[in-house]
């Protein structure tokens, strides 16, 4: 494309259009009339704004381009077509099939995308992410330009983000709202009054640029005046869903369709034909990424037996796991709980407070590992559960993300069950590629912290309000997938398998079965995804198959869960005395609620006579 | 309380300030500063404008009080000692005291609390499905008066809130939003700039109106005003964090912590001395809610062997139980393909669209539910983890709520894995009583959602998108906890279970062994939660122990996870092959993505051989 007159970008809007319409009708399935709207905003930031590498996409300078509503992924891989990445062939024999990396909304398989998107509301506070790494970390003048639809401003992370992106004044980031007044299933909650979405971003602290989104030359100005913005930008962009074809334009009833066959051939036509342009837009300004220098970690040393909440071992690992350059810190307005302060005196430069918004802790999160950083989130476990769609998410995104959760189980006592994670671990297991670890002493959750920056996928670490005794020396190693023996003899009768606060129970209750003269081993199952399987094998071995597991969690898909699945997966089905947290817990002292619960010493000590006896 | 001047009314303020220090001294825990910040706020409301029976708190035509700041409950408490419900004993006594009903924070086993909160940015929420219950379906002029933390705005769920409230013109819904400018671990995003929080309401729509939280003049004429908008209001009040005493007043590092026993005589010293005052309010207006006939259901009836999918009979099954007048429905904006736009079309005046917006989806329901309505929300299986704090808040708030989540699986096919739920039964398995149920014909499904109104607690469907054979006559019965033995022998050499879409592979899989002569039963698990346990047994016993299972869901959590906990309760460990979706989907048709995660009936057939000679 050698000119780039607001001719020549007409030309290209219209190539991706109709290349919107070839590769859905192709598909029999996609987005179409979702990516007519947008694509003369398209069309203009890729030829005038979007300073990008398509050769390069590793290139740290590039801007970056993320589709928040992803459903327009005709429209994102036409870009790729007219950027010269992906040939019309691949694009037509591709989109939506088996095998192919042109899935039906876009996934980082693609190495022009940074995020996987298809879950509405997401792509801006991943964006966010990403332009806080660019101007706090980074420190490089890349912009962060993100499609969004009008449909998904209905999610509150939309607005989670604005306010974040406000909070941190990246004028690094652009969100252009494509107002195509349609949703799935009709016309949106606000139509075209974009007035009104003009004053929520503004009210959020962002500047709002309306423009009519098929004008060209308001398109132009409107993202250069983005560009040039000491505060985030919305740009609110009236459209029209499925503009260029007449038969489709603004009309009800053509979400997620392709066009039949014929009615293609007369969209194309009316677009003016097939073209193969090539665009060559503005490249990126070049520079280096802030080299973060880092140091020697030195995790902290615990004494045996003294008190320490895991918890705070977390927050005192991450901040001297700080050491290394590439770890940040976010926190969810918790961090004198779940101890991250720690962390936050430490490297205050690398710590971005996110307030309560979960959601986008973790987006911000997701944004961060983007760019390459080890980000850590911490809050209540049982907030974790606010940003789920979000976690899953993460997953497809690939991305390395750490999640620590605070405050576990009915052992937080008094707060009641509102701040009782007691489904976070079936949660987390549950997660594509996840790794859930549940530390019961300071040592080794001091050394599991420095195992998850190592760590890639969603790792996620579960600690406990209380203080218990240190259980190890601080030379040993907690590898993840493995387990710890804490007590044996050649003698065993029975094994406990705890992990968390109920490991200290299997340990109190070991003690009492001792005094009965039954001698119990207790293993430590601070990895529960990935599991020791062999140590739990060997376990039952030497055991006869006797086992309780206790668990502060609900029965379902925790700990329980994942010893089972274990024994089934190698073939050996055992069966467990399984405690674990069966009705509503209430306020009361740690002590008390864990009693309540059926996971107290007594109670694993009984569970340990029945196996004896049954 | 005699008389209703602005002294009275001060002198209740420094009771509710006394009785939130007293009553958190003496558990060693809460959060008494949050309290004071908001009660002159509270004793204007309770005086004067809260129309409220306390002794009959089920009176329909009674107001709505509900705490979005939970953690503010020693003020609620101490506003229910004021009303005389709670003794002054049971609060000193009580207070998150182990076995009492005064939770650390508000639950619903107390009668005058609507629903649980605690986790921030959910009361806001729920109150909006209440305030849509009073003015669309009891018809009642009740009002809805919602205490909200200042920190809690940067949730994205009060936007949602608000946005929706704003959308259907509650006007009988206030939020009160106490700016006490300091969050937990240190000042919030905004502090007291007030006019940006009444800029932001404003902008969703909201009358906005900004006072003296410590005001009782400006606090009475707010909340006059509120009452009389056509709109819903938020009063955005200037307060100070522990207002009334002196050392704590506006200080940080006095969030939720109690004051020590000589801080707290001091404090009460300088609050004037405890008081016992009882305040009589106003009485409800009386009246009935709007009495909505109900017909006789006749559920939808499938011809054998036809391809119907079962969110289609969702839908149509969920539009004739609607004969019910107490059923209402919730739509995430997707009701053209979850179906629920069956309801819609034959109930518009009880279906409420909520357009892309999970967490007030599921919080709307819960609202309702508090008002005794039976409601279904629906969307995207997948989306409903968008959901997951309210889902296990609305446990613990008791609701009963009917979820159907619709696309689940790899079956869904060209989308990719975005739009799938592949985590959904482990999420709400894990939730503290749910159902979970999960047909695999439209017969099955559409008997399904008559025992879902049935039912209390958190129930959920997972539908399938794909058309697949009526299995079953239209006079089968599937009552919940139950399972069906969809082909058996006396010679069965194996057991096939599934459910859903891996039902109808199940069953293609014993075609083909029973083509090599093996004998293969084949079992229905429509019913996830409770599980049919007998019918296991049953079948193990029939089959030695030959089991597969086949599940379109990640491994951890779902029906393999079901199926071994039924097995371990019941003492009879056993080995299954479990087939379920171990790597990242992509795209591709539902039979190439089933192929490819391993549930086909191929593998199901050769895991069935492998259980033969193993």
């Amino acid at each position: 494309m050698p000119g780039q007159t607001l001719d020549d970008i007409r030309e290209l809007a219209q190539q991706l259009r109709v290349d919107s319409i070839r590769c859905s009708t192709a598909a029999g399935s996609g987005h179409p009339t979702s990516s007519m709207s947008a694509a003369d905003l398209m069309a203009v930031l890729m030829v005038r704004h979007l300073r990008y590498d398509w050769q390069r996409p590793e290139d740290p300078a590039n801007d970056h381009l993320i589709f928040s509503k992803g459903h327009a992924s005709p429209l994102l891989y036409s870009m790729f077509k007219a950027a010269g990445v992906v040939s019309d062939e691949e694009l037509m024999t591709g989109y939506r099939r088996f095998g192919s990396r042109l899935e039906g909304h876009p996934t980082p398989i693609l190495p022009w995308v940074d995020v996987a998107t298809g879950s509405l509301g997401q792509g801006l506070p991943d964006g966010v992410g990403v332009a806080l790494a660019g101007r706090y970390l980074d420190e490089l003048p890349y912009r962060v330009w993100v499609l969004c639809g009008d449909s998904e401003t209905a999610e509150g992370s939309i607005w989670e983000a604005l306010d974040k992106a406000a909070y941190y004044r990246l004028s690094n980031l652009t969100a252009i709202v494509d107002v195509n007044r349609l949703g799935q299933r009709g016309p949106t909650e606000l139509g075209w009054d974009l007035d009104t979405y003009a004053k929520r971003a503004e009210a959020f602290g962002c500047q709002a640029i309306v423009i009519d989104g098929h004008d060209l030359g308001e398109i132009d100005k409107a993202l250069a005046q983005a560009a040039g913005a000491d505060r985030p930008t919305v740009i609110v962009a009236r459209t029209r869903k499925g503009r260029g074809f007449s038969e489709v334009e603004d009309r009800e009833g053509w979400h997620g369709r392709p066009l039949p066959e014929p009615m293609a051939e007369r969209a194309i036509l009316e677009l003016g034909g097939e073209r193969h342009l090539t665009v060559s837009g503005p490249r990126p300004d070049g520079g280096s990424p802030r080299a973060w220098p880092s140091g020697q970690v030195s995790l902290p040393r615990y004494e045996l037996g003294a008190k320490v909440a895991t918890r705070l071992a977390f927050g005192q690992a991450l901040a001297a796991v700080g050491a290394r350059g590439d770890v940040v810190a976010l926190d969810g307005e918790v961090d004198n709980s779940t101890h991250l302060e720690e962390f936050a005196k430490a490297h205050p430069e690398r710590y971005f407070e996110i307030f309560i918004a979960e959601q986008q802790l973790i987006a911000a999160a997701v944004g961060l590992s983007v760019r390459g950083y080890v980000p850590f989130a911490a809050t209540f476990a049982a907030f974790l559960t606010r940003a789920y769609d979000f976690i899953r998410m993460s997953a497809i995104s690939a991305a390395n993300i750490r999640l620590c959760g605070s405050h576990a189980g009915t052992e937080i006592g008094a707060d009641g069950p509102s701040q009782m994670a007691l489904e976070d671990l079936a949660m987390m297991r549950a997660v594509h590629g996840s790794t859930v670890v549940y530390p019961s002493d300071a040592t080794s959750a001091a050394y599991l912290v420095q195992e998850m920056a190592e760590r890639s996928g969603v790792v996620y670490m579960r600690t406990t309000r209380g203080a218990y005794p240190v259980l190890y020396g601080p030379d040993v190693a907690f590898p993840v997938g493995g387990a710890k023996v804490v007590r044996s003899s050649p003698g065993d009768q029975v094994t406990l398998i705890g992990a968390g606060v109920t490991l200290h129970n299997c340990l109190a209750a070991a003690d009492q079965l001792g005094g009965e003269g039954i001698s119990a081993r207790v293993i430590d199952l601070y990895s529960v995804k990935p599991i020791d399987t062999q140590a739990l094998l060997q376990a039952a071995a030497a055991t006869a198959d006797r086992l309780v597991v206790a668990e502060d969690h609900y029965p379902e898909g925790g700990i329980g869960c994942a010893v089972l699945d274990a024994f089934n997966d190698a073939g050996h089905p055992v069966r467990i005395r399984h405690l674990a947290v069966r009705d509503l817990p209430g306020s009361g002292t740690p002590v008390e609620l864990m009693a309540a619960a059926g996971i107290s010493a007594q109670q694993i000590a009984q569970a340990a006579r029945d196996a004896l006896s049954g």
